[in-house]
């Protein structure tokens, strides 16, 4: 996504702390101190603009919402959102999420979203897909017993190839959409990638896996 | 599919005894001796009117097939197509695959090819899908080590099924494919329904699952 840059990102993330977390790594383990309740903690990597974040903890208040993007230019899209709507169960992370477990204590985390990530299609760069191995690993590192990573992509590539990963690593297929937006679901929450590219006539994939 | 009624079926297939195996069971076990060579055997379950076994057993000397069919009237065809092309390596067997542990031994097969098979939509008829559990059970009682079972179909809803099931087996998604056509490869032989949906536009799918 080409972005305009915002020299005023930096300063309008510091002003929006409430939702902007800075320093996420001293809230390992502690995710559910700082909501101030104990429901059950959904991850997004790669959260853009933040409708899905956002969307999704107004459609769940019985769930907390972390959503983490490393753009600034875009996450503050993001935090406007957040802003606006005042949903007290988001944060967001200005972070590139080189390593969960640096964030998250095992078991800490319900679900991991991952939304059109980055298809990364030579071979070559096969490791950075998000749904390469070494991510598996450590998304079953935070997750809970059964937690589940819910993956949405138009990419046919990156999805054929992330269900034979899944399955490698002794994931299981709760779940396998291949045409998602054909079955009108109105709980599915749209990310503003997801809405351009299916009103295009682009097919959604969605897959839920789990660690068992 | 809807095919006239052929009399003449019965004795057609009598006739056809180095082709047609009629008491399959005894060769339990003894599928190599009856092909009098060791090479690997490759099963189709509902091979119609044949284009697909055929065509395996031309392109690929170096295996064996067996193609089996239930309907009479329709593997007459089959059988017209083997016996014109004088194929050493395909037999075909008339029967109602209803347990695959009564026509194989252990680690007999080396390849299941399931091609189009009946989607049985309606959840009450899950059992009745070649891709439920309880099928996948024999399979693996048949094949060998690693086997594999290769899945094509036009149907969306019975490959997310499929691939679902496969994984809740504990299968390995060696390979997916959500549009096999768009590939042009020229090694996939097509069956004649595959050939006549691809046509009209239909996407076909294929994935290829280990027993680990």
């Amino acid at each position: 996504m080409r972005v305009r840059h915002k020299p005023w990102a930096d300063d309008f993330l510091k002003e929006h702390d409430h939702i902007v977390i800075h320093e996420p790594k001293q809230y390992k383990g502690k995710w559910r101190e700082l909501f101030g309740n104990d429901k059950p903690l959904c991850v997004e990597i790669g959260s853009g603009k933040g409708q899905f974040i956002t969307g999704m903890a107004a459609q769940h208040p019985e769930y907390n919402f972390i959503g983490i993007e490393l753009a600034k230019s875009i996450i503050v899209t993001a935090v406007e959102k957040a802003a606006d709507s005042a949903l007290p169960n988001v944060r967001l992370l200005n972070e590139n999420a080189a390593d969960f477990r640096e964030l998250f204590e095992e078991n800490e985390v319900d679900t991991i979203y991952l939304n059109f990530s980055d298809p990364w299609p030579k071979n070559k760069h096969e490791k950075r897909r998000l749904t390469f191995s070494s991510f598996l690993e450590q998304y079953k590192a935070v997750l809970k017993e059964k937690g589940e990573v819910i993956f949405k992509t138009d990419n046919q590539k990156l999805f054929e190839y992330s269900l034979s990963s899944f399955s490698r690593f002794g994931m299981i297929l709760q779940e396998v959409k291949l045409d998602l937006h054909a079955e009108n679901d109105p709980l599915n929450v749209k990310t503003e990638y997801e809405e351009k590219f299916s009103s295009r006539g682009y097919r959604i994939y969605r897959s839920v896996a789990s660690f068992q």
